[in-house]
């Protein structure tokens, strides 16, 4: 029989962008690994009971979109725009991943913070490094996260301390698949780092790969003006950025993930909800490196999947609260200074976004609706004290802790399940 | 004799925008309330020392415009705009000081929040209720910071529940004034809401006032599109909203801050820069009000004087140090989409004008250069472990915990001299 859970508390969540459902005093409950339900009423039945009366319990949130071997120095060098940071900082710093022992000492660290984060589900580039990506990948499974997890492939318009052979990265990416997939909850993700960097045999190899083992694909787009130029000049046979993974069979048909998608096309929105490609919304970062502001309300009105992100280190944080946040503040001043049209994003659909909209993802995750894995955030917002807290809603008191204190404690989390917090 | 007094850890600060100086292993002298200077060796003589070694001190931070009244509500109902937000929240809010055991409640969080963050000067709107606002006062001068706090003046275009009759109004803040003189370090400033909601007769009385007692000012400029249409409407005889204030003697010649100024006209920055006014830049106010990215930059090059604030409740922080990013971060946009001529501001720029820059609006204050005022922060950044940190400069740490952990718990901060935490 599978052990039951009950949670109590004040529990809120979205199934809809639209709104928030919550439970004041409520339960919530869990058998084995997948939610039941809310209920108002303690459920009859043998159950283990957390009481986290007053306290606030959401859906683990999902960032779709981030590079470990950053973490390290998130938060530095915020004066630069997009390629000098690569260069100058990025490269360097990621090419230190070649030294296993260093590799250890920067994951653990990542893994420590990621763990104490509002994050259950991730989906993360390492670097090129085939033994440092299975040693995080080692470890993040350890710490009862779950998440993809990806091997940067890269072997041009890079520095030669961080580019592979042609073929090198095609072997090194081969035995890297068949090496990780003894892990359970940490799956690798085929990881072309973004077109300027991989050359075609590269990308046509990824894609197969993806094909043949029926692997999801994460990779950048249409991040930064410069960039997109760039890959015009790269790829004049294609019609855009997006069009050229396409033609290597790296948009779809497995699921795949392209971050940032700040400047698409229209038919790059149009190609992307035809494929069923999720975008990875990194506010953060976007205003960090000077990229711009993307479309979220038009290719969310298009029918793309979205999520959110940090993108770590191009963001600085690892707070999904504060990219929440993040989330609608910019939507704000695109639609002031750039559409009309597009309307902000509103607290609720922003949420709704960083749970239920990336989550999906990873299958039933981020809401709890039955069926849905028992991915759990318990907040003791009462830490930070309030004298209206006693005439606010549990979604106010949601909406106040992620702009108030979005780096705020956990107090419980729970992976599939399992409390790892 | 004055008590000198010596600190000792990893000291950075601004003297100009365009970088920050520091001293590893340094320390700090001061000579009662006055800062003496840096010196990388142990001053000789009778000190007493603190030991702060492998810890960040940083100079006190000013925020130039807050309402203190609408703290309790900071981070909530942000998905609406200016003056849908002032109707349906703010002025009821602020209707509750008319109670003065509420008063005494709510500023009592307010100053402990205010007196753990990284503010040491502040200049505050309190609401129209004189008890209040000098109950404000009173517990700013108990706790040990130093600002200016005001009245606040409206006669017009106000609910019923939180407006004066004009002469009310009137005599009410002559003796506000005359009943907060008693206080050293917390001053009163003169403070007319905004143009809306002042009548003609009662601008001219403020201004009167601050001429004759030789008071500062401080107000809204600026900040919403609608707002500006509404005060051509009011105003028709002016020919722009920083007229209106100017031909009531309310834009200098005593010290006077104008809060936001999102969308100035060229006119209106030239009479800012040639009365000297301050503004009081509220990135994250301006973002989450949807009022747009004030062109700072610009502004800086015509010589205009600038500080940085949270403008509580329109800002949901009180963390200055997360103000200094956000600064950084709306200037990145404004130039991406509004004006590439204006270049984004760099971190210790921002840095500056949330230290020396507002500062300079209480005296010497925001820096570390002899004969400032010993206004100090410090921080254990070592708290947040990085691997990377003896790698890194001491602004490089200062500007990793900007970004990082803006809501960092201080170890230590001193106003004037004296250690109130």
């Amino acid at each position: 029989m599978k052990k039951c859970i009950v949670l109590k508390g004040d529990i809120v969540w979205t199934e809809r962008p639209e709104r928030f459902e919550y439970q004041e005093n409520g339960y919530l409950v869990l058998e084995g690994d997948k939610i039941q339900g809310v209920c108002s009423e303690a459920p009859k039945g043998e159950y283990e009971t957390y009481d986290f009366s007053g306290s606030l319990i959401v859906p683990g949130l999902t960032d779709l979109h981030m590079h470990a071997p950053q973490h390290q120095f998130a938060g530095l060098y915020m004066d630069e725009e997009l390629l000098e940071w690569l260069e100058k900082h990025t490269f360097p710093y990621e090419s230190r991943f070649s030294d296993i022992d260093y590799a250890l000492r920067a994951y653990r660290a990542f893994i420590s913070d990621l763990k104490r984060s509002a994050t259950t589900r991730a989906a993360v580039f390492a670097t090129i490094h085939k033994d440092a990506t299975l040693l995080l990948m080692k470890l993040m499974e350890e710490s009862g996260l779950s998440g993809f997890v990806g091997k940067v492939s890269m072997d041009r318009n890079s520095p030669h301390f961080l580019a592979e052979e042609t073929d090198r990265a095609i072997t090194e990416e081969e035995s890297f698949l068949s090496e990780s997939y003894h892990f359970m909850n940490v799956r690798p993700i085929i990881t072309p780092r973004f077109v300027p960097s991989c050359s075609d045999a590269l990308l046509g190899e990824l894609g197969r790969m993806a094909r043949e083992r029926n692997l999801p694909v994460q990779s950048h787009l249409d991040e930064n003006v410069s960039e997109i130029e760039w890959v015009k000049e790269l790829c004049p046979w294609s019609s855009s950025y997006a069009d050229a993974y396409d033609h290597f069979g790296l948009l779809g048909p497995t699921p795949t993930i392209m971050a940032h998608v700040v400047w698409p096309g229209d038919d790059e929105i149009e190609l992307l909800a035809e494929r069923g490609v999720y975008v990875a919304h990194s506010p953060s970062s976007n205003t960090n490196l000077s990229s711009g502001i993307a479309p979220i309300r038009k290719m969310m009105e298009c029918g793309i999947r979205i999520g959110l992100a940090t993108d770590i280190a191009g963001g600085s944080t690892l707070s999904m609260l504060r990219i929440i946040t993040d989330a609608v503040q910019v939507s704000k001043i695109r639609c002031r200074y750039i559409d009309q049209a597009e309307k902000p994003l509103r607290f609720s659909e922003a949420f709704y976004l960083a749970s239920k909209g990336g989550g999906s993802f990873f299958g039933r995750v981020g809401s709890f609706e039955p069926g849905y894995d028992g991915d759990i955030l318990v907040f003791d917002d009462g830490a930070f004290p309030s004298i209206l807290r006693s005439e606010l809603s549990v979604p106010e008191r949601l909406e106040m802790l992620s702009y108030r204190h979005p780096d705020a404690p956990l107090a419980a989390k729970f992976v599939k399940g399992r409390r790892i917090v």
